[in-house]
């Protein structure tokens, strides 16, 4: 597998080991939303360069509705936080 | 380091990897797009589950305006083919 294959897989894998904790194993409910956050990254949310950013994201998170996260709104989190961590510019679109 | 922070490292240097080949490097223009795609993931494209959804993925990688992939793009069309990958269910939102 290249690179690019083993960190998809990485990253399903987490999501697909905090979604099966309860009710339905293709989305992360809210708690364990903020399982994954604490466990899988403490150091990378108190270390952002921009941290601003990150509490609008973790802010993001509270939502309603379903309240349900699924994989791609997973990894638009994933990448933010990833955006926020290296100090990548974001896009302003 | 988490095993959720290796792969989002891995992901971001798989990223920086291809877009410094030409102009901004915090982008991927449209051929380093295809570049990494040919190089990170033949198989995977090949191999995926649902072959209809990678191939409206690839044809909507032929975007036009300033024809660049920054890398919350990146991360979305990742996580669309990890979704054609492992046949996971896709948000019908």
């Amino acid at each position: 597998m290249t690179q690019l294959q083993v960190s998809m897989c990485m990253m399903l894998d987490t999501f697909e080991k905090y979604a099966r904790t309860d009710g339905d194993p293709n989305s992360l409910s809210k708690s364990e939303v903020k399982t994954l956050l604490e466990k899988e990254m403490p150091e990378m949310i108190k270390g952002a360069k921009n941290q601003k950013e990150v509490d609008e994201l973790i802010k993001a998170l509270d939502f309603d509705g379903d309240g349900v996260v699924d994989f791609e709104e997973f990894m638009a989190v994933v990448a933010a936080l990833t955006c926020c961590f290296r100090g990548v510019p974001r896009s302003k679109k």
